[in-house]
């Protein structure tokens, strides 16, 4: 009988715990069992949640709770109103971790091409990806927009992404931002024989977004970016899952933060930018890098990461930890995310001395030297682009 | 140029709050400002942030933020990308208020319905609605579905729900219980003269809702329950939208509590719950109420009221405090709600000593008690139910 397995984290400890796991086991499937008639039982049985562990801690305990999926169907709506949804209302209690049995995960697409998916498009198969974001392209025109991602992608990343907040406008509309990346990497490709992704915001109304999705596609887009938390998981499912928005779908974290920032409240990072994102089918995860000022824990990353790229029939997802990085955090980056991450930049690339092509520069040079075995500083004598940013922004040891 | 403004609550009052508040203002539109060109300070004029208020408190303090709607397209997930994406990810910070100007505003539908609406359909005008709620569905067939609609309803309630966690199921499938609901309606009808409704939960894709709705209302469906934070607000938004659609919309709270449970994180009742659900569409929104165990602060449910009920273009939507109601709360129901409000009971109704027809007739005696000004226990003397109710839940005074 395949079932949902949901770990709470309560703060009472002083409640009875394994009394409040057993209605929640209850309240949140058949409602009552102990008086209930044997016959009523055994039709109810299949229905019935399950306590399946009680951990007492310190201040904290965790729940373990089993949900049959005989009681929602196949959807993450379902999923999340079943295991979290009138819970969220019930005082301090967190979601940290939820496993599907793979039967139930089998009707969910995960990434539509993953980490293997992206590295054959693009490549490149031995080193973490670099990745890049425009600067401050609200107010600004084609011209400013193709010229930030010549630089960027001349530069050496291999990836450049709107940002979030970049909306449907008169300046660069959503088709006309497609058009001009569309040329940019064709003209880079000439120029350099590196294949490049161009992530669009694909914003706008819910219902229209399948249709933008394949317009964009259409008109020579091949990544998209997409505000899963200002829409919902479902819709982030949809646009996997459908065959014509054939191209990854990066997901970024914006508004995530209310769900996740409490420690009382809400739901985890692994739970949320993690499992949730790669079951809906993210190819690519931002979340928050513990190295910046707006910034997570560290364990709080790693378990994202884990989450996103732990072996699972479900293709696996690039991590994108991302704020605060410069290249002098490359080393770090690779021995926190290893190589199937991807290392994203904003000010560490334009705010570079040389401009943004000599701060791509300057990343792609640290990637080559961390993976050579070299020191930063000792790649830095081969690079005067890497050198001028470890004097601008240092490099942590 | 219209715009929204933004208020957050932040708890460092150590901070410069004011250097805050501006590095808000910039960082979520324009980027920076100071050192810019007179002529990009122009063009970009229009697109920046401004600083409305700052208030600083003992320990917290109130920002107030100025987003130009030039910068973003008239829809929520573009709004709350815009005032609380990366912002939501910033540490210690709450987004407790918003405030569309009035043509931005103008975008949004609102209730179909609301308060008016909902009232001429029942026509009850004089008094707060009445509803209740299936007792434990999961696992029961359509002959249990149908006794409890007809026993809730004869009973005298305004309307009956289904079940938030109540999904797409083989014993009583949504068309199934939308033709059943339907029948029972019109039987209670000719029995009593009374117009019911009753809402049935919209669950699924998020693509397929469109048409379930359709066919729903189709068969003879009179409002929809939906799960508005297991998908998103803009898909709430579009189902309020469309003509086709044309049955009143009832907000559950499901999945809420982790984006407004914390002091410190996330998005207040009032805004989620209140203004955002209004905008939306929502004719009524269901919400913890201050009394049982499950519960908000009476100051939040106030908030999340008038909210729903303030004067502004937009249609009204219905309060519905639900949780621990018992029909001894009327005259505090009545007193903090008012008249315009709907009093929503489950184990108030069916754990009643007479069934959930007497507990049903028991809620009703005591609303047209408290009307006609008598005490409950004045009221009590003339309905032998609502003295039941008493003696097993009490009256707070």
């Amino acid at each position: 009988m395949s079932r949902v397995i949901a770990t709470y984290r309560v703060f009472d400890p002083k409640k009875d715990l394994h009394k409040k796991a057993e209605s929640i086991a209850l309240g949140l499937t058949i409602g009552s069992w102990t008086h209930l008639p044997s016959l009523e039982k055994k039709q109810l049985e299949k229905h019935k949640g399950e306590v399946i562990e009680v951990i007492e801690k310190e201040t904290t305990g965790l729940l373990k709770i089993a949900y049959p999926a005989a009681n929602f169907s196949a959807d993450i709506p379902a999923i999340l109103t079943t295991i979290f949804g009138k819970l969220s209302l019930d005082g301090e209690i967190k979601l940290v971790d939820i496993e599907l049995d793979s039967d139930l995960e089998t009707a969910f697409p995960g990434p539509q091409f993953g980490i293997d998916g992206i590295r054959s498009y693009l490549n490149v198969y031995d080193r973490p990806l670099v990745m890049s974001i425009f600067k401050g392209m609200i107010g600004k025109d084609l011209t400013e927009f193709k010229q930030q991602l010549r630089d960027q992608l001349l530069g050496g990343v291999d990836m450049v992404k709107d940002d979030e907040i970049l909306f449907e406008n008169p300046l660069t509309p959503f088709t006309a931002r497609v058009q001009a990346g569309s040329e940019i990497i064709k003209e880079v490709y000439e120029q350099t024989g590196e294949q490049k992704l161009y992530a669009v915001n694909l914003t706008g109304r819910t219902f229209e977004l399948k249709h933008k999705a394949k317009q964009a596609v259409q008109l020579g887009a091949n990544a998209l970016l997409f505000n899963v938390f200002a829409y919902g998981l479902d819709v982030l499912q949809a646009l996997a899952e459908d065959p014509e928005i054939n191209v990854p779908i990066m997901a970024h974290p914006a508004v995530s933060g209310a769900l996740t920032a409490s420690p009382f409240y809400g739901i985890s990072n692994k739970v949320l930018l993690g499992k949730l994102l790669r079951l809906a089918g993210a190819d690519l995860v931002l979340f928050p890098s513990p190295y910046g000022s707006v910034a997570l824990e560290k364990a709080e990353t790693l378990d994202i990461a884990e989450a996103l790229t732990e072996n699972r029939t479900l293709k696996r997802a690039f991590p994108v930890p991302s704020a605060g990085i410069h290249p002098g955090l490359t080393p770090l980056l690779i021995n926190d995310f290893g190589k199937d991450s991807v290392i994203n930049a904003g000010g560490g690339i334009h705010g570079h001395p040389g401009g943004a092509q000599a701060g791509a520069k300057a990343f792609r040079d640290a990637v080559a030297g961390v993976l050579a075995n070299n020191t930063l500083q000792e790649a830095a004598t081969q690079s005067p682009e890497l050198a001028q940013a470890i004097e601008l922004w240092g490099a942590p040891t």
